[in-house]
Order: C-alpha cells, then structure tokens, then sequence
C-alpha cells in the first residue's frame, strides 16, 4: 500500500515546473558537452579518488576528455553503491537515452559518443531545462562578475561572499574589488562604498540573493567601526600575515556589512553553515573540503536577533544540526531551512531532516531542495531523488500517521517545491 | 500488517489510566475557560509569529478572548503542516466534539462558542480527566508555593528550582526565600537552612520530585564552604553585578544543597538538560528559549557518582544527546530516560529516541511521556502521539523484528506509560 | 512484501563463512565453560547493576560459578526488553539447544546444566565455530603477548596498543616493555627500538592489524624529536605527576611512532574512537566508561594526511559521529568505516549509521560488522542482529527504493561482511 501510494505522490510531484534556488550554474555554459562535464563533479573524482584511483590518473593534464572518461567509469565498480552513482545511471537513462542500468568497460564508449552528440545539439540546454521541469536556476556569481549577456531572470544571478568576507588578506581580492567597483578600498568608508555598489550592481542585473559558505567556527559579531578600521588596515596591509584577531573582525565588519546590504536591498542572505576548507590538500579538485560537525546555530543568535527583516535561508553541513535548524526556524521569523547540502545530501539524512522539518517549521518556511550543480544535467537525478524522499516521508508521516488526504500532502510538497521559492526569493510569480 | 498491529497495540496502551509526570498545570486553575487558554499555548503564538504574524498583534493589550483565538485561526494556514496544530485539531475533535479536520475562518466562532459552553460547566475538569485517560498531574511548583486549596493526591506537587539555583542574583528571589522559610538567608548555614525548609513544606504536603532545567553550558561540581561563603555573600550583595564565577560557585552550591536535600527525603531530582532562555528577545511570552546542542551528560559525572541514592530522570533538549542519555542510563543505576522534551517533542525524534532507549535501557528505568502542559485539555492529544508512535515502534521492532508476542509488547509500553512512573516517583500504588 | 524480502537476503547473507575482524577473544581458552562465562560478560552485569542489583551480589568473591549465574538470571525481568538479553537468548537456542524463549528461576538451572556438558566436549569451540559460521578471529592482544600455542591463521593477532600510548606514566608498563623486548626505554631512540621490535614480533606472528581506543579529547600531532625527548624523561620519572602537556607529548610521540611502524609494516591501524574510561568508578568490571559524544574526526585530520599509506579502519562510538565516518570514508582514500561499536551496536543506531554508509562510501570501504565479544558464543547473536539489519537495509534502501536486484543487494552484503575484512585485513584469501 505504502509503496503505491509513494508512487502516486511522486508521480503528481513530478509534474512541477520548478526553479532550482542554488546552482553552481556558469550561466554562458551551462549544460555538457560530453560525458567528460558530468564526470568531472567533485563527486564522481573524489569517490574514485577514495576508492584507490590516484589522483594524477584522474587529473592527468592533456588526457582527452574521452580518456578521462573511460578512466573513471572503468574504475566504477566500488562506488557503483553509492547515490551519486545512481544520479549518473538515472541521468544518462532519462537525458541520454541509455537504456543500461549500469556502465562499464564493455557499454560507456557507446554512451560517450551518443552523449556528445545529443550534447551538441543547439537546443541541448533547452531540452535539459524542458526534460528536468525546470523553468529557471539561481547561480553562484563572484561578486565581479559582469552578469552579462545571459538571461537573469532564466539564470537568477545570486551574489557569492566568501571572498570578500574571508579572503581580503588576499591582495588579489581588494584588486577585484577596486575593479569591479572603481573603489579602492582603504578603510572603512571605502569598503562600505564598495560593497554597497556591488549590491546595486547584483540587484540591477536581477539577483535574488545573497550567499555565502561558513566555517564551524565561524559566529558573528558586530564590531565598531573604530575596531574595524584597525584591523581593515592590518589586513589589506599585511594580509594572511595580520594577526587572526584582525581577520576575524575583518571577516565580521564584511559580514555585517554584506547582512546590513541584504536589509537594504531585500535580499534574502543564504547561510551555508559549517564548511572546513581543504581538509585533505591531497585530494582531487573539489574534493578537499569537510568539516567538524561541533557547531551550533546559537553562533548565529546576534545576527538573527539584528537583522529581523532580513530572511536566512540556512543550510547545515551535518544532519545532528539539522534539528537545531528545525528548531530555529520555528522560533525566529527571519530563518528558513533551505534544502540538504552536501555531506546530508543522501537519502538516509535526507529522510530524516526533512521528516523533522515537515512537522514542526511553518511550511511556509522550507526551502525542500537545491541541486547545488555545476551542470545542468544534474538537476533531473538530484531532483528525483528529492521528490522520491519527500513523497515517502508525506505518504508514511502525513498520509499514513496523520491521515492527511492525498491531496494535502501533494500540495504541502508543492510548496516545498516550488511555492516558497517563488515567495522568499521573489520570483517565478 | 504492520499498521494494523500499530493500531491493535495502540488501542491497548490507550485503555490505560495514567499519571503524567511533569507539567505545568495550575492546581487552582487547571482546565480552560476557552480557547483563547488553549491556543495562548507558546506553540501556537510562537509558531504564528514565526510564520508571519506580528507579536503586537498576538500579543496586544486588551483585545478580547475571542478576537485573539479569531487573529491566531486566522493565521493559522502557515502552521497546518505542524505536529502542533494536529494536537489542537485531536483536542478539539476528542474533547469539543469538534467534527471538523482543519479550523479557519469559516469554522472557528462556532468551535469557540461551544468550547465556551463545554468548559464552563462545574465538571469540566474531572471530565477532561476522564476523556484523556488521567488519574493525577505532577505540577511545577515554585519554591513559594503556599501548596494550599488543591488535592496533593491528584494535583503532585514538584518543587521547581531554577529560580533558587540561577536566580539569587535577583534580590527579589532572597526576598521570596524568606517570606517562604522565614529564614533570612545571608550565608552557606542559613542558605541550608532555608532549602531544608522548602524540602520540609514541599514533602509534607506531598511532594514527589524535585525539578531543574538547566542550561548547557552548566557542570555541577562540589564546592568547599569557604569558597560558598564568599561567592554567596558577593553575589547577595551585588546581585548580577557579581563576578561569574561567584555567580557559577553560588549555582553549584545551592544546586548541589538540592541534591543532598533529594537524598535526605527519597525526592527523585528531575534534571531537564539543554536550554539557552532569552536566545530570541523580540520573540513571544516562553516562545525566545532555543538551545546549543553541544551539551553532554559528562557534564553530571560527578554529580551522578556523589549521588548514587538519588534517582536523576533526565530530560534532554536535542535528539543528538539522547545516545547519551541511553548510555548513561544503561551504566548509571540513578539515571533514568525521562520524556521526550520540548523540541524533541515531535514525531520524528520520538521514534528515534525512543525506539534506541527501549532496546538497550532496562525497562524499569525508562519514562515514556509526560505532557508538559499548560492546560489539561493538551494531555490527550500529546499522549496520544506518544503513544501511536511508542505502538509503532513496539509492532516494528519488537513484534515484528524481534518476534515478541503482541501481549509482551503491550505490557512494556504499560510499563513505560504507567508503571515505571508508580515505581519512580512512589505515586499511584 | 518487504518482510519476506527481508529473510530471502538475511538467509543468503546467513550462509557466508566469516573472519571476525575485532574481538578479545582469549586464544588458549576461546569459547566458554559454563554459562558463568557468558553472563560475565559486561553487558549483563552492568545492566542488571543498572537495573538495581548491588555490584556485591554480582561480584561476590567465592560464589560458584552456578549461584553467580542464578543470581544474574533471576533478576533478568528489568533487562527482558534489552538486544543484550536477546543475545542470550539467541545464543542459548542456536548453540546450547534451549527450546525456550526467555530464562528465568523456573528453567535457568536445566539450561545451566545442559550448557556445561556441552561446553565440556572437547570439539566444543570448533562447533561454535562451525555453527556461527566463522572461520577466524581477530584477537586484542596486549604488547608484551607471547603470541604462542595457538594457531594464528586463526586466531588472528593485532597488536593492541592503548598502553603505550596512554600508560607509559605506570612504570609497571616500561617494564613489560623491557621484558618483551629486551630494550630499556629511556628515551627517544630506545622508545623507537622497543615498538619497532614489537611490530616485528607481532608480524613475524602473523598480526593483521595494530589497534587502539582513543578519548573524545585526542587529537594527534607529530611533536618533535625534542620536544618528545624531554616529555618521555619526565613522564618516566615522574610518572602520572608529570605535567599534562608532558604527558599529551609522550601520548603523541608514540601514537605516530606506532603509525610509522603501520606504514613500514603494512598493517592496518584501527582507530576506535571516543571513550572516557572510568566515568562511574563504582560500576561493575568493565561496566564504568562512557563518552562524551562531543569528539570530531577533524582531530585526526594531520594523522591521515600524514599518512597516505596506512589504512585507517575507523570506529566511533557514538551515532552522532557516524556522519562524520561516513563524509571522512568518502573523501580520505586512507579512512575505512569499521563495524558499530559498543554503545552504538544496539539495532536503531546501526540501522540508521548503516543505511547512511551503504550510499555515499564506497563499497570497498566499509567493513561491516565486528563482535567485539570476549567469548566465541557471542558472535551467532551478534552477526545474526547485523545480518537481519543490513538485510532489512539492503530490502528497503536498495532493493525496494533503488530496484536493484536481489543478487546484487547480496553482493553487496557479502563485500560488507567478508570481501572488505580479506582485502583490508590482508586475510583469509
């Protein structure tokens, strides 16, 4: 019973046009050429790369992309368990045609050449948006970058931090800054005037959001002015060689900044909670990041407390904080559970966050999903995934537990699909 | 199969009379007079503030009861999805003979009128008791409580401690000790003084625990007299300007004077583990409490060693300490699984606490519910959850998984519901 | 449907002949003499000390083995509902023919005495053996272990190593360590000489594997040659008076003294990690630890970047950590997610910390289940409560959510418990 009736949700959530609210979308390429752009996802390179592939056979510069290909899926077979190897079959399935339930040695020259030939096509990208019932991603854009020639209200520009707010010591960094603003930022006036024109630049190009990824350790204050001009001179001045005092009170004059911009443009501030970078500095690009999961939300108590009319979509690394998350989101009006990032994105911490969540945060309040990809074609397997969850989770806690009928648990997924994207961030109406 | 052995046990568990061991209920004022004391529950004043719904208009002086229940339905569409809301919808039905399953504009004046009726008669009470399966409440009793005008059989007096511990800064809390001891306290001798007389009056008239919550950062630990008699006497006489260690030294004193107080009259010490107050200022009356999961019971090691002839039912705020306490009550003979608190009060993280404690916790040491409650029209519906999902687990992981009869099954979660509460606190035999 | 698919796959997984790769199984007496020997086993003392049973009734000095045995087993009731006691049980009627399905004073004497004429038979571990389907074991075998009179193909040495590591301050192990291998350890250079000469021993044995349990505040750094040498002079002369940072030094060095031996000699380190010893000092032998859960892999991030060629076999104790194993087993080549240890091997915890590996680790690099038992009997019981979890996994997160085969969902089953222990472990082959 409970399987059909899984079905039956899915079916009617799979009909939804959706708007995927974070990408890492490159909005003047966005979808693959050949396999080689799928198979280069952190997460196909790193589960290889774990699994015994050393990295120069992965990484190896001048290999050709069908090389690389037949690289990886040839040393498939230990990972052929895992959900990520499962996006790939179900995206080669449904986009590609491919009527395997597995790759190998003896099938993926064939899938490579029927892929790089259907990818060729003018309106592949069309066909993906169409196929993967999307209607419009939001990006992950430098903050210098142009926004140009594309269609924003296709590719929803969203505004990236992190270098501003954690990498200033950077010398490189101020320079992006000066060029992109005609800034030069000096002190505490002049990054102020810097950051305010990249938030009128963003708006102007139709950015919906604000985001940033942050360390455990991070927990903002707000600091004085007369702090941050101190510390602002010390690290532009002397940058990864500043005192960590100073860069922390950089990192939070920025942060606060960037916060008080978000209420000043109506931005929504995307707060993607928990992140260590470059834990393994041996590993395959992109796959050098993890985390310590010793982290609470009541680092986040001032700044919730301080910007009320800024809405934080907040996402969490690891799923022991997602009830916290819950929790948080039921109590502060300006904090939104958004999505299963990363290290939760799998069915087992799906289940179980978004189960907490669907009982006790406004519906009004969850953000159900994002793909987080580089490539389009990742939308449909990753999407799928979702929707199968979420059905399972409204069939057995609401259907089933709650004797909610099917129609209210199809439409409580709805708008965790699509419905308070199109609320919070203001688009798609 | 399974939902119809769900249902079997259910119906089973929910023959049973109980005694709820922890909540909030004014002996003098038990039940409801409307609506507006049911919905002025912090869940659904904070859950409508969260989704949306200005605390001014929540909150607003001198509106009537029925324009206050009126603005809360009205707004309740965002909070439809909450476990929280589905208490009120069972409430309602159980008690109101509410025939209903959603309240909204069209419905709530009629439902508030009859409710008006229903809990105006002389028996509503003992009715509200007979519905919900209930033979006695523990209360929640400051430490002033005259204890007067109620029946102690029915209505158990608990002695609340927070203040005593956490709030002697507060010079009105010495004021309140002395009106209720007549001891003037103004050293370690006199503070002892005054604690046994509390222990006296509360266990004369019939008091069965002791209760604390308590935040996460506290670590019980012994302190000499000397360095009591000064910390008491600095933060006596400079209030909340005191050091914080001197303010930390006081707490461990009187806290630990309340253990010794559980030892010498046989009161079981209810620690309730976990909470920041105050996280949220700006929101709601009991809605600005959250909390930083980063807590763990090593924290009560000494205390759990120093006291091993008192029993600690603990209650712990996040899911992610609840591993915690099954070990430490699976270790520990003075530790006991008590409830599921709070913001672990929701489906998903009761079927997981509970079903980890029932498979490695002896079952006489394991509280299964206690409701919490404001009012006594919330016991049935919160029990009723408790207790559909405590059948769950029993029919999947017992019957089912490990091939227990049905009857087995039933008298293991009587034991959780009723007999451990008899056996625990000495009531109800 | 998804029951009787469920025992289709645990009857499969049922027949594999298995290496148990962690236990402290004692090579010169592995399987038990009376019941005595099992009821020992911490699990049930400490229960039953839990549930009430004073540790002087348990652990009277000069009781038979008999009236111990009657003792525990006639204050099983309060335990009845624990997976322990279900061992027990599973045990008794899969090894010792007990045709009943509890124990108590009205059968434990018949069960006692038809178990010892069984144990009494001169094949009797080989039966157990035969009947558990093992065909080796791992043992923990202390570093001064002769490592003689038995067959290690077997009985597989590993090289237990918490003594070096964290009790160099008793001066009692300086002097085992000379004894077993003739080096007097003074300082730097001799510390060196006595491990690389333990590690030749124990490989020259057949050991598989080295391995340690480490407290949640352990976090491993090389210190320098210096640095070492001072800490070792003082921690030998003064033993636990010296100073902590001396004594955290001396921890370190040997702690990646041994991990260099690791590399050199090809063996796997198993890391079990976060646990306090001697939490409640009043508990019964080996009934006294417990943890904090508050422990991060990101400790170990210097040791497994360190160490790109030793193979890390790591186990957590607590749920809340297994996220973390999982994240850190997908991007470390070097990191292997290891069984369900202790307090985290009771049936809800491995479900979920199982399902959350089998989809995001790659198959080859989890090992899925060790006894950990101090007596052959137990491993039946064990294996079998794994065995049914990963089945009920493998039906419903695989077969059922992810439709793939029943053959391949064995595949994957049998990698988990047999092919990963042979690859690892460098065994069995």
């Amino acid at each position: 019973m409970s399987i059909e009736l899984r079905n039956r949700l899915f079916e009617q959530l799979d009909q939804l046009v959706l708007i995927d609210p974070h990408t890492h979308i490159n909005a003047l390429d966005p979808s693959s050429h050949t396999l080689a752009d799928i198979l280069g996802y952190h997460y196909y390179t790193e589960l290889s790369h774990s699994a015994g592939m050393p990295k120069e056979q992965i990484e190896e510069e001048g290999i050709s992309e069908k090389e690389k290909v037949g690289r990886l899926i040839e040393n498939f077979g230990p990972i052929t368990n895992t959900i990520q190897y499962s996006w790939f079959i179900e995206m080669a399935q449904r986009l590609l045609d491919f009527d395997g339930d597995s790759v190998d040695a003896s099938n993926w020259e064939a899938l490579y050449d029927s892929a790089a030939e259907k990818m060729a096509a003018d309106d592949w990208t069309e066909t993906v948006f169409q196929k993967s019932g999307l209607e419009a991603v939001f990006l992950t854009n430098d903050f210098d970058d142009p926004l140009e020639d594309f269609d924003t209200s296709k590719y929803i520009p969203c505004l990236r931090t992190d270098d501003l707010v954690f990498h200033l010591t950077n010398p490189r960094t101020a320079v992006r800054l000066q060029e992109a603003t005609d800034v030069n930022v000096t002190n505490v006036t002049s990054a102020r005037e810097a950051i305010r024109k990249l938030f009128d630049h963003f708006t102007s190009k139709g950015a919906k959001a604000c985001a940033i990824s942050l360390p455990p350790t991070f927990a903002p204050v707000q600091v004085s002015d007369a702090r941050a001009e101190t510390a602002l001179s010390n690290v532009l001045s002397k940058g990864t060689d500043a005192d960590e005092a100073d860069q922390r009170a950089v990192s939070n004059f920025i942060f606060w900044t960037l916060a008080e911009n978000c209420r000043a443009y109506h931005l929504p501030f995307d707060l993607m909670i928990g992140v260590n970078r470059k834990v393994f500095p041996a590993g395959v690009f992109q796959g050098q990041d993890l985390y310590d999961s010793r982290v609470s939300l009541i680092q986040y108590k001032d700044l919730f407390n301080a910007f009320p009319d800024v809405t934080f979509p907040v996402s969490v690394l690891a799923s022991v904080t997602n009830q916290e998350l819950v929790s948080y989101s039921w109590i502060f009006p300006n904090v939104v559970a958004n999505g299963h990032w990363w290290y939760s994105n799998t069915p087992t911490f799906i289940q179980h966050d978004c189960a907490a969540r669907l009982e006790a945060v406004p519906r009004t309040k969850q953000i159900g999903y994002y793909s987080d990809m580089y490539k389009m074609e990742f939308a449909l397997p990753k999407f799928a995934m979702y929707k199968r969850i979420l059905a399972k989770v409204l069939a057995e806690n609401f259907v089933i537990d709650r004797k909610w009928t099917e129609e209210a648990a199809v439409q409580l997924g709805t708008e965790l699909l699509r419905g308070n994207v199109e609320t919070i961030f203001h688009v798609g109406k």
